[in-house]
């Protein structure tokens, strides 16, 4: 069946090829993504359109001698399955197997790890200038999606690549879609490109190719524009200072491979646009490539199906929820994204209040920012971004947000670890990054219910604040209907460690913040222990975590985020300014970045499950645990 | 003298003024800055350029009803001095005074508060659409330098400005000079602006308003540019979707009152292009912008004098000559600054190596990833970085650069409080966002020796450091001339507590990172403290920790950061993973942001001055320094 595909096992085999085999090849590499992606889960659309790109690119281009830079990076299985792992698709995005994303340590020919978007061109442009440096002739190509190139960091890497002088090629793959719908000036700019006069004269490859090669033909090109009253270059990316060729078909290796060859030729920024479809070649996934961004296992020949029992709700949906019933409730809230409409949970925000809705693309720091100057002007915004996200307007919630103690939300979805996207997408620093900053609270919502009613708390607050909730599914306690709010900075008791004499230490308390809570409920259960559930990284609920700490003779710290710096480190300080000295044991994630693979197991290869937990309270703390006290016996 | 600017107490003063009196007011306007900023220092070449454009922009727009946001801010001094607060100039930059960039707490007439590049569209628009969304017909006006254009978020602010309905204007003050030249290829564009066949048609300004208006003519024109087979329109600002109007001149009142005026009635995005000069007005500053851009006082009459007797190495300064060195040792090494090469003392190195000297304009998310794809290529990439403005690339650090442990050097300037500039420029979080994130280290010098070794500590490691050095000169410490590393991760005792039996334990330890170490240790030899100088926050000095843990009964921790966080939870992090429990002060700097004023002030009223060390220690440790123990006694 993939009998060509079978043939090859590095891009040198691929460029043995004759050309005319390579329309075969193509066709087979698109029945392996397919299969493939049908079996495992993980992107497909994107890959389904990336398929004679990567093809014509590995076949153009001397790899991994030149370096191919792959935005964001999930469409990467053609490029994985050509560069010898095409075997190992049956192990992506799972443990110890391939990454869904370009790694350095997984293959020399991914030259760069890449995930969050818009990296590519500075990170080429780079290479470009450390080969300048080093007097080698490679390539360095970028490859970057129409979405992408929104953000602004592409922009100020366009903006420096213009100017400098090296062999930097920038393919532009224009699909008309990011994740969410593509929004913006640029992209409606693209769509001029595509659809007036430029994509008609793109038909004639081979002179837009040599329109940009000679310098005579340059001169000429200038001197008609003089005459005309145009001093400027005809498009965007020209003003940049690229040399810009395209838009091309994308899915036509006799456009593309000409092109790229001759581009080979070229010195200077190039800009390639390449027009593709995302889904390309599934039918199923051409008619709707959001459905098919990121599937599940299914049956290509049936295609996805709707999940026969509705699954526990998520996060995600319990936010969403929210947005809708507050949104319902006070006008002054306004919804906002940076181009994660579907995976925020803003799907149904949209429609029933499109004119309080702002989805500002792939653009993290201009929407924490926007968001202060709606603030500013008495508006609500609740900004709905990825932990791992954030960290792009990092600064902007520090200058523009914190300083000026703008009540401005924060919805910080996907915190802690996140699973098969790995440790590029993993929202474990927040906790440390936030609870620094002046003027910022930090709550971390034990479950669904409390996710809801926290960020009610955290939209009354007239100062910022960030709710922080982990990807997927919490415990599935019911979720209550009304807008309640809980009280702010304010933890819990949930257990409280019997058979102890009144007035007598109780031996360990488990201090929690956020979903693990409901595992430290468990450990406690067989250590006796007490479990508080803080709710509140920041501020800290000091009178219940003293009155805690006086109660019992040690405390054990616990969170989904980085120990460093985390809410742990938040309990300990808090104790320090008090004056009060306790054996502390710190749980939490440890300092070193964790690979994908199943969320679950992850946390369990932590020792953040429940059993991890038990076990690490009773090594820590063997002699309080060990005496036989009542800290042994075990409650009903 | 100042007759008229006297009668100007708000701008609606201002705007009861005939027009025919506004050129004598705004040459008061800049002999009152000049005279101003020479008796207090502070910005002057762009307060100087952006005299006729205040007036301007007060006298045709009903301020603060309609929102002025001036991008950086540090522009603002004429815009003070017209909104009330002229008499209060003399304090500017002083504790208690006015601030050097706008601030909401200040003033009704500063609408947002700015001082970081590139913020103003992104709130500008947050404006216009809350204005839009509480149906109020107000303007918002974003006025942004041609340096703070080439930011990513600029870009993302336009990007959704031009397709938005709000009535935002964004003016391009254009005076071809950020802090460093301009670098990049959209100042490349806009000097083809200027110079071009747009500058000549620009000065018929009516017709340039008019042109921007009625939809017939915009129509013609289309029509037009269709028949030419252009369906672009003809700049930049245009693709973007802003009517874009300019360039005019920013000096001549006559053109900019008669377009704004006309534009005020437009609506939709508009773009006002205008053309400032840097220190217009005061020849010494019209002939070095850069000279007179921050000066301290001086006497307009002479202008800035040498200082006759050579100040004492700064940071900065050290910084420079080591990068110079070690440049001159290792070919791989390569200098990266975004816009900030005089601040970051790259001056000399950009003369002697060019060719391995990078600024990238304003552009820090780029300038992080750029310097990765440096690295994976091999080189040794060295980021000089205000500690405030690497909250821009935290991303990217996390995703390009730690995530891949490419050894990039961060030389972090400015870190802890820096003084006149305020909140907005403190680097008082850089331990604890950098910390927590795995494969990094940061080191924290405690003079400019170590400083010098500490950079070469970094520069050997084959992952990313970052050394932090604060503003300033540091204790004047003797510099050595070589090379010399000192011991990664490694911290060493500075002064043993005396008088101690020998295994007895020693009363207190204080545990110092950074610049702190100076009066740490006049402080200890009030108490008879033993000092640590632990060099590094991460990797910590472990060892050395639980040594001297082991031999005090309690620590203090100290360094000139967020104690929230901070290096000071990292000992306490160390303590508790050991299992060891000890009394822990931890001091630093508080969690509220801390306004301008004199930077030793500032620290003294932190108690982060010798005699507020003491007082601290002495306050939480009574007990141990209290009994009359050796601990209390002083040596020599």
């Amino acid at each position: 069946m993939t009998s060509l595909l079978e043939t090859i096992n590095d891009p040198a085999d691929l460029r043995r090829l004759p050309r005319t085999q390579l329309r075969a090849l193509a066709d087979e590499l698109r029945a392996y993504v397919l299969d493939s992606v049908s079996k495992t889960g993980g992107h497909l659309s994107s890959n389904l359109g990336t398929v004679e790109l990567t093809v014509a690119l590995h076949y153009v281009f001397n790899t991994p001698y030149d370096r191919l830079v792959w935005d964001v990076g999930h469409q990467t299985y053609p490029h994985k399955i050509l560069t010898g792992r095409r075997e190992r698709m049956g192990s992506l995005r799972q443990l110890g197997g391939l990454s869904g994303f370009p790694q350095r340590a997984e293959s020399e020919y991914d030259t760069f790890g890449t995930a969050h978007s818009s990296t590519s061109i500075s990170a080429a442009l780079g290479m470009a200038l450390a080969a300048k440096q080093k007097g080698e002739d490679r390539h360095a190509v970028a490859i970057i999606g129409d979405g992408a190139m929104s953000a602004g960091m592409a922009f100020e890497a366009l903006n420096n690549a213009g100017v400098a002088e090296g062999n930097l090629l920038v393919i532009l793959n224009d699909n008309d879609m990011s994740i969410s719908p593509p929004v913006g000036a640029l992209n409606r700019y693209l769509a001029q490109l595509m659809s007036g006069h430029f994509y008609d004269a793109a038909k004639n490859v081979g002179k837009q190719v040599l329109r940009a090669a000679p310098p005579l033909f340059e001169l000429a090109k200038r001197l008609e524009q003089h005459a005309k009253g145009m001093v400027l270059p005809a498009t965007l990316f020209e003003q940049f200072g690229f040399n810009y060729i395209g838009p091309i078909d994308g899915h036509d290796l006799d456009a593309l491979i000409p092109t790229l060859e001759n581009i080979k030729h070229l010195k200077g920024p190039q800009f390639l646009h390449v027009v593709t479809k995302k889904g390309q070649g599934y039918k199923l996934a051409e008619a709707d490539p959001v459905a098919y961004h990121g599937p599940g296992k299914f049956d290509p020949a049936i295609g996805l199906q709707k999940p026969s029992t509705p699954a526990r709700q998520t996060f995600t949906q319990v936010f969403g929820q929210w947005l809708c019933d507050m949104a319902e409730k006070d006008p002054r809230l306004v919804g906002i994204t940076p181009a994660m409409r579907e995976g925020s949970g803003l799907v149904e925000f949209e429609k029933r209040y499109p004119g309080r809705y702002y989805d500002v693309g792939i653009a993290e720091q201009h929407s924490v920012t926007f968001a202060a100057g709606l603030a500013s002007e008495g508006l609500k915004p609740v900004l709905a971004i990825y932990s791992t996200f954030l960290q792009r307007g990092y600064d902007q919630l520090i200058h523009d947000v914190a300083i000026q103690n703008l009540p401005v939300v924060f919805a910080l979805d996907r915190a802690g670890i996140v699973g098969a996207d790995g440790a590029t997408h993993a929202g474990a620093y927040d906790i440390a990054f936030l609870r620094c900053i002046p003027n910022m609270s930090v709550a971390c919502p034990a479950d669904e219910n409390e996710c809801r009613q926290l960020l009610t708390s955290a939209f009354e607050q007239d100062h910022p604040v960030a709710v922080r909730y982990p990807r997927g599914a919490g415990a599935g306690v019911a979720i209550e209907a009304g807008l309640r709010a809980l009280p702010f900075g304010k933890g819990e008791i949930r257990r409280v460690a019997t058979g102890h004499p009144a007035d007598a230490c109780k031996g360990i308390a488990i201090v929690v913040f956020g979903t693990l809570l409901y595992p430290a409920l468990q450990a406690a259960e067989k250590l006796n222990a007490t479990v508080v559930n803080m709710r509140w990284a920041k501020p800290l609920d000091t009178r219940l975590l003293l009155q805690v700490a006086a109660g019992h003779e040690a405390l054990v710290t616990l969170e989904d985020g980085a120990i460093m710096g985390g809410a742990g480190s938040a309990v300990t300080e808090a104790l320090n300014a008090a004056g009060v000295t306790k054996p502390v044991l710190q749980l939490g994630l440890p300092d070193k970045f964790i690979e994908h693979g199943d969320p679950v197991r992850l946390m369990a290869l932590q020792g953040l499950d429940a059993a991890g937990i038990e076990k690490s309270i009773t090594n820590r703390f063997s002699a309080l645990v060990m005496t036989g006290r009542p800290a042994l016996k075990s409650v009903a």
